[in-house]
């Protein structure tokens, strides 16, 4: 049809900022997200994005899994399905979960669009216009960025390099009461290869952060989606495992498979799962059918978990180049974190560097990352912090672009 | 790894509705969605889903369009991308929309996670808890459950066989202000193939809701996931067309392409787009990469267009063997609409049938439909009514299913 309208008239312009809710004056667009189309220009070496490397996606095992399914399977995987999730999708899953130390089964599983997704569906469920989110500084911008949009507030607690000191959490509570007049919704927790310190909590700390929570009643919301990508030493058990009852624990296929999928989950107790899937109902219906059922078969043949090796070999070779060129070509007042995981490490540099000003400098010399207080709810610190991908780029982009920051950065100190 | 924890234990019982937030209370599970997990044994003929008929699937060309993103651009299409969506199938979308009416470009149209996608974003940006929504009575479920989560409240406009009587809008607009204060949010108005009714506004009304919605400074959220649906008569221009500047539109590939790719598009003014994208954003990031390309690898190599004209075919006979079957074998009695497209008629019983009862009538033989009171916001109407989807069933079941239930509504009524 072409209905000859003049649409090349001068359409008015109205001014829509009046019809917004009070809620969306909290949204604003992620520094990451619009600092990335800055950077995706070819000749940035970009350590700022959280990107797996596109150079190990299983291609062929996608294709073939999608030729499967679309062709044995058509009919169910290219209609609408259940807002829970494929069922055989969630019974891999809570296996898998089970295995890990989550006592999950199906029903406790809920498919999501990414982790992203879990975290908006866990800010409308439990925030009011208000409340206090209790999480480490730094923390995860993508939470931030969810829950700002149901006008939560922030009480952080601090960490080491033993991950979130949880001795802190009761004092953060306190002030959550004080501010408020009522106690926090829940701790927002990242235990392993920590986005974006790289700490990883310790055993003795979840222990104690169980116990915490238990005594304040308080929900724990255990984000853990780099978990399966350890590097070194031995897998802690999720704080899942020490209190499932107050636990909402999130997994993603984003970094073992492929982000373009959008698949995460949410494990959750049964009391609380009819919420999610309401609230799931009145967001999107249901997570698309064909990406679970593709997902599901690479699974189910046991494809993911040799993958998932071949990708901790892949990624602690670049962990190990990124630290390596660290020591060597980064001014000796400079520290970081050296993860045991994951795809972040977390940088200082001396304190007369601001990494808000430096990123200029460092995209000067066709560099980038994201400069600390972006991870900082409040906004209150990270000033001189930064985090750095080493998942992404090959092991030679690795060492030159820390070479040439490490030149911006002595530049910067005069030495 | 097998962390041998002993997850058989005892969990205790955590109760999570002091946990929840208010707006939580307002979310219930689509009675619809309900309704079809017990209507989705094979032997029951369902006259309740919105589904499309998979055995029109374009099984082949799915397959094909997978296999050759996959292998041909598999590492785009496999990692993160633009929450605005993916560049040429905007342009594809901008195009075709242009067609059709809507004043679009590429920046105006934003991918979503399906239509529902679209109306929680719009619920997220423009409603504040109490505000009310202008919507016809009835009006799609989907929309109410998606505004519910932001706390709306409605007014409701009569509609009659030539659609939403816009003439009572004003009317509405003045109660929404005398009972909250303020203005109403916007106008929500399904133009063509109403659902649940299978009306179309004429082009008078149209015009007239434009005007309407202009004097009262009214937003207009304009939802229309069947316009390409159509089997008789001439294609009306959308609402859009006469005030883009006030109009969100909302397109859907769930009706034309396949329900299981979750894809759908919001075209709205340039100034109103940065704010849905900040609340997609913290959303889920982005609507999946792969999806996105596969489809419009389709829709590039014009398949769609004359893959619609088929279904157009398949669907009018649908309609056509429904209504002559209801003329056939329902009582006298009954009456129903005669829709130009989309998948749904609206049937009336008489006042002696309540269709929430008759309904379990119906279930011993067999039969499913969705009660009419679903379709109405406040609950105030739609007793003896019932909406019955014609585009899911084969020719031949739809005769059997609609015998059953003449049989049924006989008995009913003792003739």
């Amino acid at each position: 049809m072409d209905l000859n309208v003049d649409l090349d008239r001068d359409i008015p312009k109205l001014d829509w900022e009046p019809f917004l809710a009070t809620r969306t004056q909290r949204m604003q667009s992620s520094a990451i997200r619009e600092l990335l189309k800055l950077t995706q220009k070819p000749d940035i070496i970009s350590f700022a994005g959280g990107l797996p490397a596109p150079d190990f996606f299983p291609i062929r095992e996608v294709e073939e899994a999608c030729r499967y399914i679309v062709r044995e399977d058509g009919a169910e995987a290219l209609q609408y399905s259940a807002t829970e999730g494929y069922w055989p999708l969630k019974e891999y899953l809570a296996d898998s979960m089970h295995r890990y130390g989550v006592p999950a089964t199906p029903e406790n599983v809920l498919l999501t669009n990414g982790s992203q997704q879990a975290l908006d569906l866990i800010g409308k469920i439990l925030i009011d216009p208000g409340d206090y989110v209790l999480t480490g500084r730094p923390t995860y911008l993508g939470a931030i960025q969810a829950w700002n949009a149901y006008e939560a507030h922030y009480h952080t607690v601090r960490l080491d390099e033993q991950g979130m000191v949880v001795e802190e959490i009761e004092h953060a509570y306190e002030k959550a009461v004080a501010d408020s007049g009522r106690p926090p919704r829940f701790i927002y927790v990242l235990p392993n290869f920590h986005n974006p310190a790289g700490t990883t909590l310790t055993q003795e700390r979840r222990e104690k952060l169980a116990e915490v929570a238990t005594r304040l009643n308080l929900p724990v919301v255990e984000d853990d989606p780099y978990g399966q990508l350890r590097y070194e030493g031995e897998d802690l058990p999720p704080i899942c495992t020490c209190i499932p009852e107050r636990t909402i624990y999130l997994g993603t296929f984003s970094k073992t498979l492929a982000p373009g999928f959008r698949l995460g989950w949410i494990v959750c107790p049964e009391g609380l799962m009819k919420r999610f899937v309401q609230a799931k109902q009145g967001a999107d219906l249901h997570t698309g059918s064909l990406v679970q059922h593709v997902a599901n078969d690479i699974c189910q043949r046991g494809f993911l978990k040799q993958h998932v090796k071949r990708l901790r070999e892949v990624y602690r070779v670049r962990r190990d180049t990124m630290l390596d060129a660290l020591s060597e070509l980064w001014p000796a007042e400079c520290e970081w974190t050296e993860p045991e995981g994951g795809l972040f490490l977390w940088a200082q540099v001396p304190k007369s560097i601001d990494t808000v000003d430096f990123l200029q400098e460092a995209l000067k010399e066709k560099v980038a990352y994201v400069p600390g207080v972006n991870f900082y709810p409040n906004e209150d610190g990270g000033f001189h912090a930064m985090r750095l991908n080493f998942s992404y780029s090959s092991p030679e982009t690795i060492v030159e672009g820390i070479r040439r920051m490490g030149l911006a950065l002595k530049k910067a100190l005069g030495s």
